[in-house]
């Protein structure tokens, strides 16, 4: 095999470099930092036998055509948030490019398949917003006519911001085009999370996103003066609220992997003399099984209503945002198990709490598949983000030898017909 | 009896009409409409034998000189609120003109001691966060070094403000003179809270001022994603702080009197896609007896370092403020409790948890009690802040008899002498 692990190594050092300050990595979608990094990895493609475009809604394909236009997608982001890591996204992207490189090489630039490398637009949302853009408009499950108005800080909005980048939002659709005949999308990040850290692991295979609840919850009290109210008649929003906050807890551990995190609690009046009257919160609830979350969201919403009862306070429940659970494709699984097995010795499977472009594409029904390498303290959308180099390498060898099994599935697929 | 109880309540619904708008009395210390309050309230000295001036502090002094300089002190004060109530501080100051009218008239305008009525200036620290400001001159436990340079919203500072009002800050001290010969201080004040209400009272006996321990307490966890952080491995700020939210209750529940109140609570970064890494909250107890309230105390302080350690954060305490708590006489305690008996049949002995001007008088070793009337709802700081028309007139009423024993004993202490 003539994959270089190394080079996408030292790729992503050299992209730290070119947009990263003291506080971190500044590659905000949209933003000139953001089209520096795109126009660098352009010259990293010279000399490849490929052909590059952007689509409608933004997104960065770069294809080195094959016998069939059958075609894997192998991706993730180069934008990132304020402030935030090396990695995230970045890793995905440049191991890609060292994959489609080994397999340029290999097959004198003729794959048995087509391999085409995406580099998402504006995965993180973090000017607008808006996470997903690029993947969910090629998806179709794009929001555009209720993001269109959206604003940054200074006031601009999405629609301007795009345009200057050369997007027009009423046509994002199209991007929906570049789907093709994939037959298979695959996707290596940093976990984001402990879990591999904890287990010694360097690898991990993504069983799906989990489905996300998120609610605001509000308990109505009495405002009281904290002097002068005996305990005995107060109403206070507070202590409901305190009750959920550690009910939350037992709730999501009868689960192996359910989270469930309030995130924001705000008191009213909030001033140290006056007993809560009013208590605004927030609920974030994960799992990969809708059934289990649909249980969890249940028993969280019922033990609101019960300490709001117990505490002479009202609840009310207020939806923020949901998405179901996406689980990947099961032989794009066992490939990944394999393919770490052979790399790394031992396997984990997990899912995955946050999102990614990946879970759109399972959305628009490609068969897809992540890995994970692990992140040093579950650190992300930090500047102390880091991994082991030698992890890494590792992860570009264990990702190289996914696509390669992917690669010859899909021939096979192909010859079947 | 030439006491007018009525006109007290006809007075009091005079200034209403003067002083509040829609949103209730606006009477704010050391502004136009309080000036306005206090020139209205010369106004109804007119006709009667005695002598007014302003003190150092901005006290407003009105003199019924007698046989003896030996001194009743009646007062409260004529600030209010920011959208108050009509009756906190008006009240006092109105039934004890109405008592100090009786007297001057049975006694022909020279009873046996000298009457005074005071009306403190700012009790609410309203504008500048400075409450008891008059009486804590006239007191010497004022603090205007460290206040002088309090702004209020607009950035006006405390010193500048004052000196509009004729009040020069390095001269307040100088309001201890007005503590001459004084015997005893009486206040009438609306209970503000829910006891005698529940209790089916119109009146109470204040035993003191509860002591109050105000502190911030701060949690401090780890940030993390919410959705790629395991249950188990997270270190919550707020299920910390929650703990402490919920332990307060019982700890204040030992004590048939005491009060704690966490009344704000903050989470950092605050959002619902977060763990909370920092918890900032605040804690107030409240308690008639030291040795109680220093309990109460110790075991909130306890357990919030279990509650640290349990959810493994760390926590830190901060003093914001604190005041021990101020008995009143023994001697006038009875008196009161006879007054109210012999006006409304039931008395009923209980502590306030608000401070009030009184506290400070009693702090100048001048023996002092006050006397409560209901609170419907036991609201105040809040225009639906009311009382029965019928329970304003006992009150002033029951006031005037314990003024009458009070003058009764300080002449027969004087007589001793």
């Amino acid at each position: 095999m003539s994959l270089d692990s190394r080079r996408a190594v030292s790729d992503l050092q050299e992209l730290r470099a070119l947009t990263a300050d003291d506080h971190g990595a500044q590659r905000i979608a949209w933003s000139p930092m953001w089209l520096k990094a795109r126009a660098w990895f352009q010259t990293k493609l010279q000399g490849l036998p490929i052909e590059h475009h952007y689509d409608a809604a933004g997104n960065s394909w770069t294809t080195l055509h094959g016998d069939s236009d059958r075609t894997l997608i192998l991706g993730s982001h180069l934008d990132s948030v304020p402030n935030g890591g090396w990695l995230d996204g970045a890793l995905g992207v440049l191991a890609s490019l060292a994959v489609l490189r080994g397999i340029a090489e290999e097959f004198n630039g003729k794959p048995p398949i087509t391999i085409r490398l995406v580099d998402w637009a504006d995965e993180e949302g973090a000017r607008f917003g808006r996470s997903l853009f690029g993947s969910s408009a090629f998806a179709g499950t794009h929001t555009i006519e209720a993001d269109r108005s959206r604003t940054d800080r200074d006031g601009v909005c999405l629609e301007d911001a795009l345009k200057k980048c050369g997007i027009n939002v009423d046509r994002i659709s199209e991007s929906a085009i570049e789907r093709g005949k994939a037959g298979a999308y695959l996707e290596l990040h940093i976990e984001q999370g402990p879990v591999l850290e904890s287990m010694q692991l360097p690898l991990g295979i993504v069983l799906g996103t989990k489905g996300v609840e998120r609610h605001a919850i509000t308990f109505h009290g009495q405002e009281a003066h904290s002097g002068s109210t005996p305990m005995a008649v107060r109403r206070d929003a507070l202590a409901a609220a305190a009750k959920l906050a550690l009910e939350i807890r037992p709730i999501a551990r009868k689960h192996p992997d359910s989270v469930a995190t309030m995130g924001s609690v705000k008191t009213f009046p909030g001033i140290v003399t006056a007993v809560v009257g009013r208590c605004e919160t927030t609920l974030d609830m994960r799992d990969l099984d809708a059934t289990v979350l649909a249980s969890m969201l249940a028993e969280a919403r019922a033990a609101s209503e019960r300490f709001a009862a117990e505490e002479r306070c009202t609840v009310e429940w207020s939806k923020i945002w949901n998405i179901e659970p996406i689980p990947f494709d099961p032989q794009l699984i066992e490939f990944c198990d394999e393919a770490i097995r052979e790399t790394a010795g031992t396997s984990h499977r997990l899912p995955s709490g946050p999102l990614h472009d990946a879970a759109e594409v399972s959305r628009a029904g490609i068969p897809t598949v992540m890995m994970f390498t692990q992140s040093l303290a579950g650190l992300s959308h930090n500047k102390a983000e880091d991994t082991k180099i030698e992890h890494l390498e590792l992860a570009v060898q264990a990702f190289d030898r996914l696509a390669r099994k992917t690669m010859t599935w899909l021939s096979e697929k192909e010859k079947a017909v």
